[in-house]
């Protein structure tokens, strides 16, 4: 290597890999760096296999950094957390003044900002740039959400236009916005992600446990959906899932998966920003309390014995049902609860961006989610097209379309979700989706009643329907007055 | 005053007055304090009308403190956050070696745990001890939940057995734990408290939105339940309230309360807690997104706006409905929706006391919370009796006598949610509860799909159900092999 390296990226394990070999493959020259050295080597040794691709590896963190030019940049994807900060302080010894960090990994978006701030200082630049799309999305084309010093952004723009997943309406990457909001956008979308995911699994579940589909079928099913409205990346792999054989046995794999779902973190903040931020985001957290109680698997089967001593079964009565019927009733649940959780992962993010002064672009974030990421969909124009119609809508659901769609499938969403009740299977999602959809089309809610509570035991005071202020009622001495 | 106080209280707001007016009366003489003295000498006053009561006002801090008996126990109720940290700073000038401050208020746990150890590098003592019942409570007998010092804890012991509220079964105050279990215990409290009255809005709802039911009708309605399973604070106060008419123009009060329910804080953190502690809670996170909801009035009435343009009422369909088959459904749907509420907060409270090993007894916070406090009711008798029976229970839902009552009002349960569903009305609670219960009763969930998603796009892995360890499969080469 004679000449300089236009990027650098250190921390080599599946997701490093192949961000780096794509950002090669696109024509950007890359020196690559990891602490345990056999990953560099079998780094370097992909990117000659893949095509003798234009990346170069190196064992210690001095001669990584100097082989860049400058100003460098440098993406780390390391582990979240003390990790990030020890790579940090490894490879800034050697970085100079205008130099640049991009931290690739799901990090808390704090972090991000402590570490700008303590970057400037030494007069370095920092993004925190949230990567979507997995092993496939790094190695061919992810979601980049780069947050954080738009200089740093501006220095490697050409880069990031070319690594990220390319669509119709342009290169699925835009710079987020300031401090750290990359972050947050990445953590949100996983959020939503979280909530896809458990609103496919309830679908699935009421297909299988009330419609008694059989694996073929849902195949099937779900290979028509992905033809539709509910077109997308989750739906496809689902679609797979649903005909791959059990290699350890007869059935199918899916079969044999264990009820346990994992988690790493991301879907946990996004509800607990949720919390902080005062914004309902009640479809995903179901899809995170049904991970919880997925994984009390031993918890599950002595509960299930308790009550199935009683008499009360897993499925509580079959119930004859036209599978046709069903099959669309299930589609048209699904979708409009997918359009409730994007609603409250966009306000989540809208209420961050104003509490950060971050002046976030809704409808961006939808095109850049387009591609390349778990979530990507179909579905996703709709959104840029509602807030393109209007930037500052409340909520997706009083947009025109979605209302619309809304309307159209609310009778068999009704259905699906009592069916399940008294089929005694749960849809948590599908069933919070729609309280969150009554509860927000509602003038009057029966919250007059909690506040007059708060009133008569801690005189919180309340405001009236008809005239303006705030009032005190003596609600224990009226009441005890009038009983006397 | 010739010799010295037994307790000082400072911070004179609402909560504090009452307070140091309960453990002046029976018998304690106290000092009382505040930064704004004219509390000061209205609390004294009090002191006067309400019996000559031995409380004793002062208007600096050093003369406060230097007035109450060695070791000195300081009571401070101000509020929480910043204010704690002044107060203590002001008081514990004067303080000495093995003297206690006890903070009364809804304080987040880490605060007191610092708190807590700062004192004791002064050698002074902390606890932060939850304190229930409001106005009414404080003065004549709250629920207390002192944590921090068992030292501290046994110095006023005699003070908080008097003071406290008193059942059948014993004052309502107990050691908690170490350091912030008090703090910690107190906001699940409040925690469940939000899932109640979240509850018993969605029973009004239903009984006055479906069932048509008058105020006149209601009050007796909860008149009733106050004389069952049910009975309870919170269910006499709403009989109470649905009594009272408006005192500025016609029909009742409660008809005239805005729909917009404020916060303080605790509810969020049990939350937030629940996410970190991996705990699924979502009776009482439902709770909380209905109070989001509620603020968005505005919005809503846009909301109701579009959606009625689109012929979709409020109210659905008006559906005819036995009105008392429907009150026992619904009585029968608020009482199994609280136990899946409870069954929440004790699992959460347990999590914590695993976590920071607080070896916290679940049947004794049942206990401590029949008297005194806003949640307390006839039911936190069964509660004790499920953890007498097994300290070990992993879930109140699988308690014999528990298990029973679901089994025996599941069915009303699923009647109500769906006939509120069907009306178009929500019940996140009752429904978000019942997703709950069908979920821990199952064996086998839809989880596997999940956990096979994961593993497709993620490479996260998955464990089978008849072999154990942990597998990974290459779901994608094998769906794309059979494609072609």
């Amino acid at each position: 290597m004679a000449t300089p390296t236009r990027i650098g990226l250190a921390g080599l394990a599946v997701m490093g890999q192949n961000l780096a070999l794509n950002i090669a493959e696109k024509g950007f020259p890359i020196s690559v760096y990891n602490r345990s050295t056999s990953k560099v080597d079998e780094t370097v040794e992909r990117a000659k296999k893949e095509g003798n691709l234009p990346l170069y590896g190196f064992h210690d963190p001095e001669s990584f950094v100097l082989s860049i030019q400058k100003p460098r940049v440098i993406i780390i994807l390391v582990k979240a957390g003390a990790p990030v900060d020890q790579t940090i302080k490894t490879l800034s010894a050697y970085m100079e003044k205008g130099d640049c960090i991009i931290d690739g990994g799901n990090e808390w978006y704090e972090n991000t900002e402590r570490r700008e701030k303590e970057m400037a200082e030494k007069g370095l630049l920092y993004l925190g740039m949230g990567v979507s799309g997995g092993e496939e999305g790094a190695r061919n084309g992810p979601s980049l959400m780069p947050g954080g010093s738009f200089e740093a952004y501006k220095n490697i723009e050409d880069i990031l236009l070319k690594v990220a997943a390319q669509v119709d309406s342009g290169p699925c990457v835009t710079y987020i916005g300031e401090g750290g909001s990359g972050n947050f956008v990445k953590m949100v979308h996983n959020g939503i992600e979280y909530g896809d995911m458990q609103l496919i699994a309830e679908a699935y579940d009421v297909l299988k446990s009330v419609g008694k589909l059989s694996n073929d079928e849902l195949q099937q099913v779900f290979t028509d959906w992905n033809k539709g409205e509910l077109l997308s990346f989750l739906i496809e792999i689902t679609a797979d899932i649903f005909g791959i054989k059990d290699d350890k046995g007869d059935g199918y794999l899916v079969d044999k998966v264990l009820d346990k779902t994992g988690m790493k973190g991301t879907g946990k903040w996004t509800v607990q920003q949720a919390a902080e931020l005062s914004v309902a985001a009640p479809t995903i957290a179901s899809s995170l309390d049904s991970r919880f109680l997925s994984g009390l698997k031993d918890e599950r089967v002595q509960a299930a014995k308790v009550f199935k001593a009683s008499g009360v079964s897993d499925i509580l009565v079959d119930q004859s049902v036209d599978k046709n019927q069903l099959i669309d009733d299930v589609r048209k649940a699904l979708y409009a609860s997918k359009i409730c959780s994007y609603a409250q992962g966009m306000n989540l993010i809208r209420a961050k961006s104003v509490e950060k002064g971050w002046d976030l672009k809704l409808g961006e974030l939808a095109r850049i989610w387009k591609g390349g990421c778990i979530i990507r969909a179909i579905f996703l124009d709709r959104i840029k097209g509602a807030y393109d119609r209007n930037p500052d809508l409340a909520n997706l659901l009083v947009d025109e379309e979605f209302a619309k769609e809304m309307v159209e499938r609310q009778s068999a969403w009704r259905r699906v979700v009592c069916l399940a009740i008294n089929s005694g299977i749960s849809t948590p999602g599908m069933s919070s989706s729609l309280a969150y959809f009554d509860s927000y089309r509602r003038e009057r809610l029966s919250a007059n009643l909690v506040q007059a509570q708060r009133d008569y035991f801690g005189a919180h005071t309340y405001e009236r329907i008809d005239v303006p202020g705030s009032y005190h009622t003596e609600w224990f001495k009226i009441a005890r007055q009038s009983k006397n």
